[in-house]
C-alpha cells in the first residue's frame, strides 16, 4: 500500500508542481516520443503536471494515467480537459495492485513516483509485468543530493538534508535519481540508458531563477518547514537561515544546479 | 606570483591528467572552434593535456600556450611534437605578468587553471587586456563539490572535502566551476554563457568507470592522501575508508557523477 506523500496535497503544492512542469518540460520530456496508437501507461500521474506534456508530445498515443489519490486524479482530469487533450484516460489505482492485464501496454512512463515508494524495485517488477516484450519503460526522478549552488552555504545544505530525511522517514528516497541505472538493471530491463538532465541556473536565465530556484526548489524546502521542525530534524532559526541562503542563490551573482535523471529500459522477449 | 600547485608535479600526476584528457576530450572540447588564422592564447597549459585537443580541433589557429612551470612547458612541448602538431608555440610565463601586447589575441582559452589561483578575478582582468574587442574567452573548470555517487558514503564525501580544503590552503578553489558565470560577468565580459558538462558514469560505460571514476577522480583523491594526513585534515583510517568507498562506486551497481563547467564570454568594444 501507499506511503505518506512527503509534499502533501495542499493547493500551494499543486501550484509548485505545475510551475516546475512549466519550466522543465523541454529538458525532461522533449525526447519521449511514442509511435501513434501506442498504448502507454503513466504510473503515478499526480495532478497531471507531467501528463500534459506527455500527451501533447504524443498525440497519437493512447495514454492511461493512474494515481492512488482520487483527488489528484480529479485535478489531473480537469487540467487535461481544460487544455483540450483527449488521448488520456484516468483511473484511480494503487501502483502495487493495478487493474490491467499482463503485457497490456506498449510503453510505461513513470515520473517523480519511485522517490516516494518504500519498495521501488517491487514497483518496477509490477510494471514490467504489464509491459509487452519489446516495450520500454521511461523513469524520471530528481535527486536532492545533486543540488549545489553559489554562494555555498552549510545552512542551505542542512535544510536540504531535512527534506531528504523527512522523505526517508516517510518511506521514500529523495536521492533516488542517481540509482536509476542499478534499479532498472536489477529489475531485468535491458539496454538501460540513463541520462542526467541538469538544471543549471544563473542570472542570464531569469525564467529559471524564478521558476526553478525560487518557485520550485526553494519553495519545496520551505514547504516542509513545519514538518521538519515538528519531526525534530532542525530548529526554526537554522531552517530559516537555510531557506534564506537558498533564496540568496537566486540573486544576480548566484548560481543553482540540480540534476534530474531519465532512464529508459527495454523489456526483452521472455523477460 | 604563483601559488603551490595542489596536484604536484610528479610523473603519476602527469599520467592522471593525460588519462583525464583522453576520457573527456569530446565532452569538454568538441565545441571549441576558432576560425583559421585566429591567434589563440592558452593560459596555463600544464603538461599539454588540453593543448593537444585544442590544437587538433583548430588546425588553422595559431596557438600560444604558456605555463608558469618550465618543466611542464618542456613536457607539453615534447608531447605536442610527438603527435605531430605544429600550430602551437610554447612560452614559460606567469599569468599575472604575460609578455604580450594589449589586445594581441583573438581568443583566449583557460582550462583547469583558475581553480589553482588565489586571485582568479585578477587573472581574468589581465587576460581581458590581452584580448581584442570582439574576441572571446573560454574557461573550463571542474567543481569537486559537484561529485555525488551511489552508494552514497559520508567517508567518501569527507575524503573529497580533504581535497577541497587542501586546495583552499594552497590558495585555490576546488569548487570554482559553479562560479564561472559571476566571475566572467564581474570581469566585464559580455554575453557570458555557461554550460555544465556532467560526467555521468554507470557500468554501461566501462571506459568511464575506469578512465574517470577510478583513474581520474579517485586517483586524484588518493594522490593527496599523504598531504591531507600531514596537514592534519584527516587520519589515515578515515581517508582510506573514503577512498575505498569511492572505488566502490565503480562496481557493477555503482554510479558516479561529476560536473565540469564551460563558460564563454565576449569582450565588447571599448571594454
Amino acid at each position: 500500500m501507499s506511503e505518506p506523500y512527503v509534499h502533501g496535497y495542499d493547493p500551494r503544492e499543486s501550484g509548485r508542481l505545475l510551475d516546475q512542469a512549466g519550466a522543465l518540460v523541454h529538458l525532461l520530456h522533449s525526447d519521449t516520443s511514442y509511435p501513434p496508437r501506442s498504448k502507454v501507461l503513466e504510473a503515478g500521474c499526480g495532478v497531471g503536471a507531467q501528463t500534459i506534456p506527455l500527451a501533447r508530445n504524443n498525440p497519437g498515443a493512447r495514454i492511461v494515467s493512474i494515481d492512488i489519490s482520487a483527488d489528484s486524479i480529479a485535478q489531473a482530469r480537469a487540467r487535461v480537459e481544460a487544455v483540450g487533450i483527449t488521448n488520456v484516460q484516468f483511473r484511480q489505482a494503487d501502483i502495487f495492485a493495478l487493474p490491467f492485464e499482463p503485457e497490456s501496454f506498449d510503453h510505461i512512463f513513470v515520473c517523480f513516483v519511485l522517490e516516494h515508494l518504500q519498495r521501488p524495485s517491487e514497483a518496477l517488477a509490477v510494471l514490467k509485468g504489464l509491459l509487452r516484450a519489446g516495450g520500454t519503460i521511461t523513469v524520471i526522478e530528481g535527486d536532492h543530493g545533486s543540488a549545489f549552488f553559489h554562494p555555498d552555504s552549510s545552512a542551505a545544505r542542512e535544510a536540504i538534508s531535512c527534506l531528504v530525511e523527512l522523505q526517508r522517514m516517510a518511506g521514500g528516497n529523495a536521492m533516488i535519481g542517481r540509482q536509476l541505472y542499478p534499479l532498472l538493471f536489477d529489475a531485468g530491463f535491458e539496454a538501460v540508458r540513463v541520462s542526467p538532465r541538469m538544471v543549471y541556473v544563473d542570472s542570464s536565465r531569469p525564467d529559471l531563477v524564478d521558476g526553478f530556484t525560487r518557485k520550485t526548489f526553494t519553495a519545496m524546502v520551505e514547504g516542509i518547514r513545519e514538518a521538519a521542525i515538528k519531526a525534530g530534524l532542525t530548529e526554526a532559526t537554522a531552517l530559516d537561515a537555510g531557506i534564506r541562503a537558498l533564496y540568496r542563490t537566486a540573486e544576480a551573482d548566484g548560481v543553482f544546479c540540480y540534476t534530474f535523471f531519465k532512464a529508459v529500459g527495454t523489456k526483452a522477449p521472455g523477460a
